[in-house]
């Protein structure tokens, strides 16, 4: 039960015409499914497909229609295992599910957030977690999917903990961008750093400092919103003034704290800016060695909770597809024409109405330490 | 079946757990109703009310335990009929309303995006439409609400569309904020216009010249984000920035536009702002005499399209109450504890880690004409 997803609860047991209403409410115009490939070697791993739709023919420009790709998962080795052993188990398995992704016709694919290894923030370790972190360039992960990008003619989107060793070895949460022929296009650091629940992540690393780049790829103008920076509207605006057409939210996070808000977020970023959101979420609960208490007045323990998957993508008219399971590893693949993007905002006119003139005045104001907010007394 | 909500849907056909398991996905942590006074008059009315819960007792602050009421309704007459007739009747019915607002014990209340009128901006005609505008300050409306504020002891917030005749007999799409003493706090109008479907509102008025103002009342700080302002997540955070703990959305919006987007944007900003947000809706289908065009290739008709009411109010931690009817005229109450506003933003950390200042800066760069958005290319 828990673990079954809203989708199928809703999908079970109500009848036409009214589960084609609650559809039609919750998720916008219904969706195409795609054919694609069977995935034979394990029955954990679940593959869904949709064809997005929305967009029209235009004159002037021929459709763009492009596949991506979101991989959720569990980790594979016990926290316990080397940490070699431990990256090189997820390495293994998450290498299948992208050469399956590759046998979907996936252009882009995107991993979640610090995908080779358990999110290890809750612990407040350094030792031996900090061992994970490798480099963004030249670290083992990079390599390995250089090899498979330019293999598979895909662009590859790897959120890894980054160890900065040109710059006083630091560590920073980051999305590196590998482009269809293997070379590296560019990374992102995260922007946005949370303190909330057993979200320690402060205690690790600082705010990014890498702007809100947007990569040109061969298949789209692409950008990442790396986990809490979901949270903030003005990082998915300034991705989509910078004008990117897909922006990934590569994430890690656990049920009791955000599940009632994962739908909401990254599917009112992709209405407000008009471009498609892309949401990842791991899946599993992972066990450390040593207990740890969570500030919340409750013994100590060994774990995060669980992380309940439910990816899901989202487009610039509104619509969303399903999401995949909450408690299995999966491959989202969404088929969109990135036409759609201009269209959307041709058709609701957001960017000309946005007055970013009036909110950089007022930001610019509001930032001041003397800052006097707007307010008019009774 | 058109007419049904998804609630009432769902609550039919779904046994619980599965309906317990749902509802936490979809809305959140379960709500207490309120025992509200009983509406005799009419079975067209629809009376909802909710606790909202989730605030802490604190040591140093004492609960801050307020009702707000949202109102959402139909026109009552034929928009062919005189134009001081059918505001009239507006009145006449909205007046009964507000009283039962009174005995449920709401402490603020508002009422739909240009209440007192039909939403005629689908037209394009400026005659006899225009004569519904009036004066902010001293207007049929505003006069009429000022007595029964101070009569019940509550702030009243009431859009109207304004005749600004201080200022070249100007229009604007305006909410006045009426103090619980019946004196004027102060206004605000709208600050971004549609440019979509039948929305030709840019037609009539201009984007608002009032800032982002929050009213600081005995009940609390409110603000008002006006309709399509919904859609533009920098208006939601500037009240925010403001100090606002409750903001209001009254809108007029129809299904076949915006429905699938209507739970997800006042609530994001709920999330992203850790406000409450009450978002309010009209209800019904109005005739217009002259015949027009939608810019869709139809043929030529005289309505706008269902307005869907759906009327809803969500909280500073991510949780919602049910939505009011689709078709008929309702009144939510809910039940809210300020204090939860701090709570959520101490929790969740937003506010903190917003970096405000880094999005000063890249407005100002993305505001100048020549502009050179982040591009890395492959």
């Amino acid at each position: 039960m828990n673990n079954t997803t809203l989708e199928e609860i809703l999908d079970k047991h109500l009848p036409e015409p009214e589960l084609r209403e609650v559809k039609r409410i919750l998720f916008g115009r219904e969706l195409e499914p795609l054919k694609l490939p069977a995935w034979e070697s394990d029955k954990k791993f679940e593959v869904q497909g949709w064809k997005l739709g929305g967009a029209l023919a235009e004159q002037l420009r021929p459709p763009r229609i492009i596949r991506v790709g979101l991989i959720q998962n569990a980790i594979v080795l016990p926290t316990t295992e080397p940490v070699a052993d431990q990256r090189d188990a997820i390495h293994k398995k998450i290498i299948g599910y992208i050469e399956h992704a590759a046998a979907c016709g996936v252009n882009i694919v995107c991993m979640q957030e610090a995908w080779p290894m358990p999110f290890v923030f809750c612990t407040r370790e350094k030792h031996p977690w900090c061992e994970f972190a490798e480099d963004a360039e030249h670290g083992p992960t990079t390599t390995l999917l250089s090899d498979i990008a330019e293999r598979h003619n895909m662009v590859i989107i790897s959120s890894i903990l980054e160890r900065d060793s040109n710059n006083g070895d630091t560590l920073w949460n980051t999305s590196v961008v590998i482009g269809a022929d293997g070379k590296i296009i560019g990374k992102h650091r995260k922007n946005h750093i949370p303190r909330v629940a057993d979200f320690n992540e402060s205690t690790y690393y600082m705010e990014g400092n890498t702007g809100h780049p947007v990569f040109e790829t061969r298949y789209g103008r692409i950008a990442i919103n790396i986990c809490y920076g979901r949270h903030h509207p003005q990082n998915w605006m300034m991705f989509g003034v910078n004008g990117a057409e897909i922006v990934f939210n590569p994430s890690a996070t656990v049920g009791e704290l955000s599940e009632p808000l994962w739908p909401i977020e990254a599917r009112c970023a992709a209405i407000a800016n008009n471009y498609f959101t892309c949401a990842i979420n791991r899946v599993g609960t992972e066990i450390f060695p040593n207990a740890f208490t969570s500030g919340d007045g409750r013994s100590m323990h060994n774990n995060f909770g669980e992380f309940y998957g439910s990816s899901y993508v989202a487009a610039p008219d509104g619509i969303r597809t399903p999401g995949l399971s909450r408690n299995r590893d999966g491959l989202l693949v969404a088929e969109l024409d990135l036409n759609l993007c201009r269209q959307a905002k041709d058709n609701w006119g957001f960017r000309m109405t946005q007055r970013l003139d009036m909110y950089a005045k007022e930001l610019a104001e509001a930032v001041k330490p003397d800052f006097k907010p707007q307010i008019i007394r009774e």
